[in-house]
């Protein structure tokens, strides 16, 4: 097997650390023996020729004081962070530097990723910061660091931003990550089933809701969210369907996500149809299952000196650059 | 437009019901000048050559002698049937005949659907009668209607009674409705996105519920409707999933049926992904908004002179003869 | 029977309409000859001396111009209301006046009250207009007319304004309705269920969805309304249970409220118990089930010259004043 | 505190595995120091003077032959026992004795339970013997040991029975254990609910499903416990109310039990309220958590010298002996 992944991340929230336990969790599988094929909750165990462990975590960068100084092992439990504990031995890991906070702050950034011999840079601040992550993305650009881009910000969806990773050879991957299996996938699949059948759509909606800190943010600020949502259904009568990214936030449920679906809609002779579903997912979960297939097809385009957007991973992606 | 299609239906149920008021109401619609792509609960408004209303009912048969000797409009509110009235003047319809209790009754019943002008026999007696769509079967062929088999009964897929069909030039579709939005399209959906994502599953049940005859039936003898929805599944692992075809006898749901469904499976790291989901639908319009397809294929094929099984609607059943 | 209650509204919204259309609807019932203890969804038949249906509609006022001038039969149809149209033929009802806007239309207001030979006004506008409230109880007062206050604004509570409504012999009832059937009702019935039954709670939440206007309000401006359903539940540990007023707006559910239920529980050796629930209701029918009996004490009082409030009706109220 | 109370249990279900790993559970929270009041899921800490975990196990009978000989904290995992490992160190406990297959077996069991001490014998085997259950409580009336009977076989109701326990001075508590949080007080407590808020009741039922040898028993055998679980309604409309006291046989649930219920009834004006719930729950557990009342209850009478039933326990039988 080839030399392990060198992966840096940008923001070390709930997605860092499903992300660094579930590397850990499918390692220590293999090494009792279980066979990839038993892995459970993964779609391919090797892709670009990485299996889903030949992860090494070599940087890290926030901007929350109580995350700044210590190691990734530690720091993905810190803050708001509400992950639950998976693995109970993990690599210590990196310790976590300072991040962006002002355009004075891209250098030094730079810098530490080449200094950290990282080959693809992980971007997963909150969303809503489009210069931050412009600002990540140029440090990625000046270390020559694959980009691959967690948020609906647009940076792959930018021609002039994509034009100079494709020129430079450098990957960027982006944006905005398709959940694993997530509350868009199953309205659409159902949606597409009721008129695939001949039923007629009478109205449907979609409320999620959650107690991390995205589901805080989206109660207050859901119009980017529910456009991306709605886009992600295809094609939808907004008029009949309607969807809440977050319908409140509820702590208990920690990084626990509940979405609840309802259709109606009529069949044969106007008579009533009536679905009605419950989804309960490990919401960071749902990012890592997708965010481990996209760092492994960018650092494969790194080795090889594929710049730019893969349209091999669009179907991982919510709205995806070309 | 064509001639109406002349029907002849064998078993007076809640189906008969669904599918003579059904017709009824999407001709009141026409007559209303709503267009075609506005009616509800349709996949095609024209087949075969045929609108959805373009059925005439020229003979109706049954054992029951609630039923028999009343019109066909009558006839399918009496006896256990309970499919809700949805249109309110329904034509008066052919007087119900005596149909097949034994062998010696097939000619007679060959000679009524003669003397009716009968282009399509369409069969529907109580599931798990053998002998007697045989016998309809054998009728049908005497009288060159063509044959269209809701039931698991095995007709289309007895090798020598296609062959006898194919070689007349009658048709002959069966056997088992697929229906138009029921719990084995839907289980089946959400099975294959669960297997698609790459999460692994874990366990998952379907529990069906109604207050219809068949629901009845079905739990006392569940054996072979549970091993024909385990097959509409597809192939999956019999320890993991299991089907109950009916749960229960609930007289208060007449013709609605519920379905119950849980998913259990496991994501990225292992974690838990719960998908519970509730369904409820007229079970008898989800039978007719599948046997107005079949009974048109049946008597555009029969009008071609074209004998046997077409495999154009072999998603339309649950079980098709080959 | 004694002479019909006089009654004026001020809000003509859902709730109004619910009112007049419940009023007739059992108003036709009991022309049918159907017996008292066979309507449908009231507690009590008679209460006060008053038949359910013994409520003559004498004036209405509101602020929008698409109602004012408009009789209350279509007033309530008008603006953003969008409870069922439930029976067919309405009396026509009083010409809609306009309301109190400021403090100059309190004398006009209780001129027309005095008019209308109104015995009881019912206090209906959005949540969240204390001013105009008291504004209406002002005019009640000068006019000597019950007041029933349907809100969460402060009036009842108010010992100033009760004192002088009890020292002039003028019926007021308030504050704030316990629905017919509300998620509070359920939500801390399953609560006590569990308490009683020595589960150990450890998290529950509550999140309602609706279509009408209250429901976009309360998506907005939640506190108040989430503070007072937590009230509802008696004295919860505000760490395990929480309260969505509103989840968002979902204009397709008009005036119909979902409401979804979470309890997870630890039984006996610590073993989870987990119950899932949704309600689904006609938010106004909710209200007009409660109002019609606190309009008939109201007016009972009122006839028997009892000022204040009554005690009897505290259950129905979700902050009774004293 | 005083001395432990001295326990024989016939037939090492799941209930049996419920109660003694739940008795280890407690008891080892109280070594950890954890307060009564913060144990989860028990009614009383203390009853007739006992703790939870102050119960000895000296004596099990039951005639499987691969659990008689074995240890009891062995056997409760044996056979198809499948209530879940919930404590790590179990004390071993007596050794399962041969049980009663015939009246000859009688005495030979009720010297074991002089000889072990016994004060309590809980009886518990499959529903639906009768026979069994009264040569156990012959067996317990020779040893003198209080009878606790947790099925519907009529013990304590049957007055023969009854008078010569009480004669004698032994305590029998019996007949069939109202669950802790089981399917029947929920469908009463919102049936109730129903009723007391004046809302008319349409239509309800009740499913259950689960993976235990008790659902597939009742699967195929319901009657008895239909009508048990329609008694403990408490005085419902069969015409509207049903019960399915095993909807089927779920094996992947093992002693997990799920119930689904929905209500529909009318409100204001015969709009519709509809109420979907789902409870999900360890079914043993809702067993020993009563269990663990009626045996403490029973060895304190017993103490005393107090024969035959106590009121005190009725609420926790479906049908109490009087």
């Amino acid at each position: 097997m080839q030399q392990k992944l060198k992966l840096a991340i940008a923001g070390i929230g709930n997605n860092a650390s499903a992300l660094m336990q579930g590397v850990t969790y499918y390692e220590s599988l293999h090494q009792q023996g279980v066979k990839p094929e038993e892995w459970p909750g993964i779609r391919q165990s090797v892709l670009g020729g990485f299996s889903v462990f030949d992860i090494e975590f070599v940087a890290g960068f926030d901007i929350d004081e109580r995350k700044i100084g210590r190691p990734l092992s530690e720091a993905i439990f810190c803050g708001e962070n509400n992950y639950p504990v998976i693995v109970a031995n993990l690599p210590v890991g990196p310790s976590i530097m300072r991040g962006i906070a002002a355009e004075d702050d891209v250098a030094a950034v730079a810098e530490a990723l080449k200094r950290s011999g990282a080959e693809v840079l992980l971007y997963g601040l909150p969303t809503g910061l489009q210069q931050q992550a412009e600002w990540y993305a140029e440090a990625a650009l000046a270390a020559n660091v694959a980009f691959v881009n967690c948020t609906p910000e647009k940076i792959a969806r930018t021609p002039e931003i994509l034009a100079r990773f494709t020129k430079q050879g450098t990957a960027l991957l982006g944006d905005d990550l398709a959940s694993h299996f997530g509350s868009s996938v199953i309205h659409k699949g159902l949606l597409k089933l009721i008129s695939d059948r001949g039923l007629t759509l009478q109205s449907s909606f979609q409320v999620n809701l959650g107690g991390n800190s995205d589901f805080k943010n989206l109660a207050i600020n859901p119009s980017s969210k529910r456009e991306s949502k709605m886009n992600a259904l295809g094609g939808v009568d907004a008029g009949k369907v309607e969807v809440i990214p977050s319908g409140g936030f509820l702590s208990q449920l920690e990084d626990t996500k509940i979405a609840y679906f309802n259709i109606t809609a009529a069949g044969w002779a106007g008579t009533e149809v009536v679905f009605d579903a419950k989804l309960k997912v490990q919401d960071s979960s749902n990012a890592a299952g997708v965010i481990i297939d996209l760092v492994r097809v960018a650092a494969s385009q790194q080795r090889m000196g594929l710049g730019g957007m893969s349209q091999e991973v669009a179907s991982l992606l919510k709205s995806p650059g070309m």
